[in-house]
């Protein structure tokens, strides 16, 4: 383990949440109240629309702000939780003000100055950080936590994975119109989408992210391609990826298969993910008992379960498993917390 | 087109339904009505808890009767849509008093006697049929609707697939639990499952068929693996399954990669799709519209889209789809009646 490296440059901050009333936010909130986290202060701040609005931290009541060119004075560490196109205007601004910046937008994570961490993962980027660490994408995040240790004990050759993605990603409004359109369904009432372009009671569609016409693939996974490749240090990895939104709140779910340098068997995979930081294996053959969302939400660790020899790969170097990870913990606010974490000074 | 050869056996059938009122036997019902199937009569067959309701064909009743050694009495096609003990136990009768099978339940699909048959694909093992032909399991079907021609037109290599499997394929129970525990769920009542061990509100979980402890595959796993090989006369092709319930209520979808004998573009693919029979491509890139279960219930085609190279094969071999098909149709009641269709004397 790393000891007080140069990257450890907080002490006791100031935070400021950018966002504080979406999904993520809140439970940016949650996460520091629930790990301790050493802040001396939280700013809360959102759109204007949403100033004014009480939010709670550690008991206290905190009026949550406009966020604004001025928002930053005094801040140490700002959690960005807004999309790209506010984290592009305001992040430089907080860095102006001094402040650390860890954003979970996509606006940061394939600018070579700026580390992509999954803190299980690839800590070490951080020492090189210029003070804006990007977040990763969470179908990324819950990927690279189980596929990291098995590349670095057995080597990676290619990945395939087609996911089973909640609500949460599209934010709390998505999560209430999945709600909502549920009960309309069960009702026998019509039901007018607003958030998603298709129904989404008891269906299954491809992730709303727009796709490319040249690629087919559309941004969600040109995402979890691009940045899987760069969190894990292997530039040339092939990755084949299908994301699909399914009628679940908060966790997302992947179907993986794994291509390693040789053959491994899948009891080594399985003994790999068992001491793997940030990884519980659920995998109860007997009693069907597999990673499932209802059990993957409002907890830290990604699941790991139903790890098998790949039948499609007649090689017998191909492994397949079934994850699930909360995307609204893992996936987003908890994975920035632990790194704001590795920036504390002990 | 073949033309009358031997195996059209049927003029004018009497028909039994083994099994009418569970979920497949109302739909083998409609299907024979909307397709005008000239059955001679109908005959309907159920558990002996079942017998005395009464059901409708062509705006008749007709009162369901307990299924017994004398069922099959008179009756030239048996349409039996049980498990697979049932099938084993009365598809012998059914044959021995001069009735022609064709059964729905994995009994007899792996059976050299019996051609496993999806009209579009293998149409031709009917000739050799000794009178019981198997409907493969919903799964293979709607993955063969797809593949088999392009299997035909570029040569196939490899299969890898993860499915989005609906509650139907548990029968209608499974149906009802699924609406159930939703309704639960919103109300914030406690539900307590019946026929899956795993909550199915808003969750997604590993099929619920036994997990074989040494291979780690599931029966469903197992029976698309072998099945798609049969079906497509492939009996040594890789194929990767990972079989996956979600909450949708009858339809079956499926993240599909297939690797060809040499690259293929996937416009080529697209071509081949389009002119398949059976197959219906939904694959608007600008409108983010693609195959969905919501559109595939309740008509015949399997809907294919999201074609395009896979990327996670860097030959250039492989290419992705996403399907969607409807478990109780063309996965079942529909591929039954049109084998039997294949039978009718012209």
């Amino acid at each position: 383990m790393l000891t007080q490296p140069s990257y450890r440059s907080l002490r006791n901050p100031t935070v400021a949440i950018v966002g504080a009333t979406g999904a993520v936010g809140a439970e940016l909130i949650r996460c520091l109240e629930e790990r301790d986290f050493p802040a001396a202060g939280l700013r809360l701040l959102a759109s204007a629309r949403s100033a004014g609005r009480a939010m709670t931290f550690r008991g206290a009541p905190v009026e949550v702000q406009a966020l604004g060119e001025d928002s930053f004075a005094g801040v140490d560490l700002a959690l960005f939780a807004a999309d790209a196109d506010t984290a592009r205007t305001y992040a430089p601004l907080a860095r102006a003000a001094g402040a650390v910046v860890i954003d979970n937008s996509s606006a940061f994570r394939m600018d070579p100055d700026c580390p992509l961490v999954v803190p299980e993962v690839n800590l070490e980027s951080l020492t090189w950080s210029r003070g804006v660490v990007a977040n990763p994408n969470c179908t990324a995040i819950i990927l690279c936590v189980a596929v990291a240790p098995l590349q670095r004990r057995f080597g990676l050759r290619r990945l395939q994975v087609a996911t089973y993605q909640a609500a949460s990603g599209a934010g709390a409004p998505a999560m209430q119109e999945l709600l909502d359109s549920t009960r309309a369904f069960l009702d026998g009432r019509p039901f007018e989408p607003q958030v998603f372009r298709h129904p989404y009671a008891f269906n299954v569609f491809s992730h709303n992210d727009a796709v490319d016409p040249l690629t087919g693939y559309n941004g969600e996974e040109s995402k979890v391609m691009a940045e899987t490749r760069r969190i894990l240090g292997a530039a040339n990895l092939p990755v084949g990826v299908t994301c699909v939104r399914v009628p679940v709140l908060r966790a997302h779910a992947l179907a993986v298969t794994a291509e390693f340098d040789a053959p491994v068997p899948p009891s080594a995979v399985r003994e790999c993910l068992e001491e793997a930081a940030g990884v519980r294996v659920i995998d109860d053959r007997e009693a069907n008992h597999f990673p499932m969302p209802v059990e993957a939400q409002g907890q830290g660790d990604v699941l790991a379960g139903r790890i098998r020899r790949d039948l499609g790969d007649p090689s017998g170097r191909s492994v397949a498993m079934f994850l699930a990870g909360d995307q609204l913990l893992k996936g987003a606010a908890l994975n920035a917390v632990q790194i704001a974490e590795q920036m504390l000074v002990a």
